[in-house]
């Protein structure tokens, strides 16, 4: 796959363009972004498993019946879920954007991320809704992806440049956490502009498929969320041969989008709440994938593991009970444990029981900001890994005061 | 149900006779006891659920087989799990006892709880077996709760006397958390005594079902431990009539077994790692028990619920997002959602929505020791309640360095 990093996050396909404003929501942040393509895109979406579902939810999902949209409004601060005439505000949100950027309503997306059942206050945006349209550009990149941070600690956007068939595409996005953050959509919004021409039904295989591979991976504190939204607008302006067939043209596509979603997950996980450091669970040797997946998702969200990880204590028997209680069966007294970093690998746990070990050198490799569990099940030739963070004294900080 | 509480916990009933000592796996504090009764009893358990099963289980589960058991042996500071000869070390510590008190070894059961995957010595055992037989006594109950704790930090026992059919029935009992605790059984070690007479199919129908009721309702941290176990041991010595079938002297005996196990369940889940107050979910008015259960543990097991009651906020956002991802479809448009303390109970979500309500009562019901989150569905005639508590700073600080 010959594909490059570039800049720009979710303005670096052709005809997208971003901008960001403090509106007043919040008190000084800010909390107002949308993205816009110049022309309408395909468009796909994965949103929240949770039964409450926020009322933008409603709103994009009705709006997304025809896989057709052209922009997407994003406010932080307030979630707009459980308010009596959220689905209205919701609704409204997508019209003063269509009446300001004179495109239909329905090609309006809309998503909200904060806290629940507080009423949102739809006077700021409808008077900041001049002002964000005017400034669209190609650099607003950064200002959208600054008005969708809640308690996110650093903004987090990427974008890739990949051949396809001879044609330059580009795919670019931006994402935000970073509590409520779960399996199975987190308190996640991530939103993916490309100028890929592809067909609406592969994109939403492929959005599907790259959320599965991707957003369902990680996992902060176990609590998913009732706004996750995961969008994806594809405009066609690269000029590649439209794709609608699964040849190598969608393998190469789906790949990047893996890639970038893959990069953007890890970065949520990464800067979860508290975290002082992202933490990869890597299953190998598993009887099947899905096995392999549901043992590296247990180990990932124990929050015994998440503490042992935060006091870099090599206490290894915390993964295996995570392992044990998956809800999956397997021999223990077959399973390898070992902790890997930048500075080396160490083994704690041998054919399911402890080895003597260093433990200078597994500390020095758990106090590094990005650490691998490595479990080999020895059982097989599956594997899949899954991301996530440390629990700290700062997430019982962040949570225990939020609304204040 | 005719009944009082008495002291005396796992000695209360006639016949038994308890000890604790310190004899050298923890540093200084009580780290082995031994309950036995004078007679053989009539003997069931549950184990946890976990698929790596510390060794003491395999051994207890063998010696149960006859539903027989004169004598129970604790240690505490290493789980005995993940060893490659922690089978042989769970065994010998019965046969210690055995000699020791001139019984069966099948008649004596095992426990261990601490940290998994580090050798447990069984020197001290052996040197102490004499002390610890020597000390057994009816006082001894409240050493023989100090000898099963480890991050616990107030000892958990209780007794009660029943009237079952016109004879004194006595049922007592001590357990531990407090860390590793989730339903399906915690890192719980749970062991009661009794002089009831009963049949070996009745009272292992009984554990079962009063282990579902109670310690199956608790959670902590999420994490099923591998060594959860739940013991009971009924001598007989009360005199009456032996309980052989479903009839109301079964259902007395239920009712107050269960009173016992929800009572040190309570203690337990009060007791968390860190924890600062009891927090308990009422489910009300849901369409079944079965998932009135599973929203109300779905509550209980939320990370930002448990940071929000740390925080005394009343953000009852994130309880209605944790009733959304349980599992169990609902309406949300319809549900109430109110907190209950000792100085009375404010209502905070009516049919979904938010209300106005007085954020300073909220803080002061928030505020106590023992917390109920009373959530009603409005959907039906079914209720159940789970326990856990909050998360605070402490359970990070304590799980952080658990090893050191």
């Amino acid at each position: 796959m010959d594909y490059k990093e570039i800049e720009g996050g979710v303005t670096a396909a052709k005809g997208f363009l971003a901008a960001g404003v403090h509106c007043g929501i919040k008190k000084k942040k800010k909390d107002l972004s949308l993205v816009y393509s110049e022309n309408v895109c395909t468009a796909a979406a994965v949103f929240t498993s949770n039964v409450v579902k926020g009322a933008p939810i409603i709103v994009s999902k009705e709006h997304l019946k025809n896989n057709i949209a052209q922009a997407i409004i994003v406010n932080s601060g307030i979630a707009n879920t459980c308010e009596s005439d959220g689905v209205e505000k919701a609704s409204m949100m997508t019209g003063f954007v269509a009446d300001a950027l004179k495109i239909n309503e329905d090609d309006v997306l809309v998503a909200s991320t904060g806290v629940i059942g507080q009423p949102l206050n739809l006077e700021p945006v409808k008077e900041h809704m001049k002002e964000i349209v005017s400034s669209l550009s190609k650099e607003g990149h950064t200002d959208a992806v600054s008005g969708i941070m809640t308690t996110d600690t650093v903004p987090k956007e990427m974008a890739v440049e990949v051949d396809i068939c001879g044609t330059k595409v580009t795919i670019g996005g931006m994402c935000k956490g970073s509590g409520m953050i779960e399996p199975n959509m987190c308190t996640m919004l991530s939103f993916i502009t490309t100028d890929v021409a592809i067909s609406k039904d592969l994109l939403k295989e492929a959005v599907k498929s790259s959320a599965d591979a991707s957003y369902n991976r990680i996992s902060i504190d176990g609590d998913t969320s009732t706004n996750d939204s995961y969008f994806i607008l594809a405009n066609g302006k690269a000029g590649n041969k439209t794709i609608t067939e699964k040849d190598d043209s969608y393998y190469t596509f789906l790949d990047v989008l893996n890639y970038v979603n893959v990069t953007l997950a890890k970065k949520m996980a990464k800067d979860g709440e508290g975290a002082t450091k992202l933490l990869q669970c890597d299953v190998t040797g598993a009887d099947s994938e899905e096995n392999a997946l549901i043992l590296a998702k247990s180990v990932i969200k124990s929050s015994l593991v998440k503490t042992a990880m935060f006091g870099c204590d090599a206490n290894w028997g915390r993964i295996m009970c995570a392992l044990g209680y998956a809800g999956v069966n397997f021999d223990p007294d077959i399973v390898d444990i070992s902790f890997i970093g930048k500075c080396g690998e160490i083994v704690v746990c041998e054919k399911g029981k402890s080895i003597a070990f260093d433990e200078k050198k597994a500390y020095e490799i758990l106090d590094e900001d990005e650490v691998i569990i490595n479990v080999n099940m020895n059982n097989g030739e599956n594997s899949a890994s899954a991301w996530g963070c440390d629990l700290s004294y700062d997430y019982v900080k962040i949570n225990g005061e939020y609304r204040s």
